[in-house]
């Protein structure tokens, strides 16, 4: 299958790439290094040094005979989102190439402008170009569970059957989200969903929960494959995070009561979910949703995690509750379905002390990259 | 009150600026001529001439002894809206500076992306400068019924008590639209929901039905003070197309069976929904929102109150049932709420004959102007 990376430089993006060459396909991927750059505004750059998305296909080359093409640009540009499109003439668009970091948009109101701008336009994009150079292509978008929030009953896997007054309707999962990030991935769905009833789009919107971890199953070992990894408040995922900060001896910042329950997936089983989603396409006029994460954990249960598995390793790990920056519940009910991409197969990796073990003896290589003054500076929600 | 009017120069904006100001209140109106633009672009003017903003506050100021105070720039562009907001000092926004047209929107990608980023951004600029300049101001929007679509089941006044599994939660009722016109005013209601929450910001959100009239209590006889009236397929609101329709010999263009049924009111209603919601603002923290109709009606029993007021006046109406070119459904259930505003005092005017032969006599004055090719293309939904 040809698939189209959008956002093939990012965290995800780049495993991806790999991961699908390796299952057979035929890969381009498209970046025009958002990331990286407000990364260096920001002061908060990754782990370690990630050659270029030329430099990396270059690598991944050379490592695996595989190839992946790549093109630079801004997918918010028309003119550069058609050549791509006729070069490329994608069967499958894995639509990854949106600002994804939740602190960062609400930062202040040139980052949260540009969040809004960047990932409405290029999925407005993504969907025009679909509609005009390859009607037959299916869309893979990843979404987030952030985008239900915290409700009081069960989530489902993106539909609910609602009764009221003796009638029935299956709407959308009613969505509120708790940054500005998350709501435009709710505004994502909504130009999705409208645009597929329109059109007769074969979409797949993954509500993905955060990822942790950097190796997958092509890079084991091999440095200059590794993944972007932010371990800064701004782009670091929680995981991710308590990891660096156990390595450096920075207390584990738990943000208020640590009660905040998400659902979380190793960044290998992000790469089983897209694979399946791609492999086993959404019919058309399907906006087909999953609930992408494996297992469940309060911040708490990730502290005493990665405490007691850092301290088995030497460290001395410790836990700080601090003053949540964010305005989010801190003890709430959180029960989401997500029994879709099991079904199509995905083996999940649970986040086992070993693995934990493994993440946090890698992280011990980079010691000396770790820069402190990146890892936390309270950007408030309110 | 010092109210801030955003898209002043629209249909409903300067009718409002005159009745806000005879109400007493401070008015400023901010306008970009967008809409002018477009309908000039389109070959879709108005049915008659209508005097820039600077000139009909100074025909306004000669006959009412009211000034109103001009601001003429883009809200997007965050200099003109600082610039605004700094010299004005609004205690209260009525924001209704969007791209007002569902078939524009589908009209091709431009005009799509258009509409999309122009809703986008002024909204989210006038959140952020609520929140720099005046937190304390409230926000009036100007939304859509047609956010809810048609549901199977009744649509409530915003919010929706699910009962899910033997649990409750309270959600923004689910929407699904059925333009990418009334997608982005979705989207509005997604992010005004997101600040509220965040900011403690004071917003009410009117889902208004489509308006019709072209006389209110300010501008009655006085021509040079009517509403920017369009009729043609991209912007006109169906009643008032009906009319031109009749008064110019065209049969009434009904899409479909006809069945399609809307909330409706008269512009003067308009007028008193948006100053009850201002003089009664929500409070801080709170997401109000009201369903702003009187009445509803199916396309075709419309069509047919037009066709025999009509006929009455000696004018030979027909009725053509012609392709639906909207994906659309052409009869189904509807039964939204709408107390809130009955509540705060709202006095209904209803489309009576009398309404109807009134609007038709005003616009037989016009009938040289009608442009018949303006009158439909066809803009085709899928």
């Amino acid at each position: 299958m040809r698939i189209l990376i959008l956002g093939g430089d990012g965290y995800l993006g780049w495993p991806t790439a790999m991961h699908l060459t390796a299952a057979g396909h035929d890969v381009a991927v498209v970046d025009n290094y958002l990331r990286r750059r407000i990364c260096t505004e920001e002061n908060v750059e990754p782990l370690f040094i990630v050659p270029d998305l030329h430099e990396r296909a270059k690598i991944w080359k050379a490592d695996s005979g595989y190839g992946i093409q790549v093109f630079i640009g801004d997918l918010m540009d028309w003119e550069f989102v058609e050549r791509v499109f006729k070069e490329f003439d994608p069967e499958a668009i894995l639509h990854y190439a949106e600002q994804p970091a939740a602190p960062y948009s609400m930062l202040n109101r040139q980052a949260a402008m540009l969040t809004l701008e960047n990932n409405l336009k290029v999925t407005a994009n993504v969907i025009f170009a679909v509609r005009e150079f390859c009607p037959k292509a299916q869309i893979v978008k990843i979404g987030t569970m952030g985008e239900y929030g915290t409700p009081n009953i069960d989530i489902e896997e993106g539909w609910l059957e609602v009764e009221h007054k003796g009638r029935q309707q299956k709407f959308l999962y009613p969505r509120q989200a708790g940054s500005l990030y998350h709501t435009t991935k709710i505004m994502d769905t909504d130009l999705l969903w409208f645009y597929v009833r329109m059109w007769n789009l074969k979409v797949t919107d993954l509500m993905q929960g955060p990822v942790y971890g950097l190796t997958t199953y092509e890079n084991e070992s091999k440095e200059n494959l590794y993944p972007f990894f932010n371990y800064d408040e701004l782009f670091g995922t929680v995981i991710n995070r308590f990891v660096v900060q156990a390595v450096v001896g920075y207390p584990l910042t738990v943000y208020g009561k640590g009660g905040q329950t998400r659902g979380y997936l190793n960044i290998k089983d992000t790469l089983q979910c897209v694979r399946l989603s791609l492999e086993n396409p959404a019919p058309e006029g399907e906006l087909r949703i999953f609930n992408q994460f494996v297992e469940t954990f309060t911040v708490n249960e990730l502290a005493e995690k990665v405490q007691k598995v850092g301290n088995q390793l030497g460290l001395k790990v410790t836990i700080k509750k601090i003053e949540n920056p964010r305005l989010e519940a801190e003890e709430h009910y959180y029960n989401p379905a997500h029994t879709g991409l099991m079904d199509m197969g995905l083996e999940p990796h649970l986040l086992t002390d070993e693995v934990l073990a493994q993440m946090l003896e890698t992280v011990i290589q980079y010691r000396d990259n770790i820069n402190e003054e990146a890892i936390f500076r309270g950007v408030k929600w309110d």
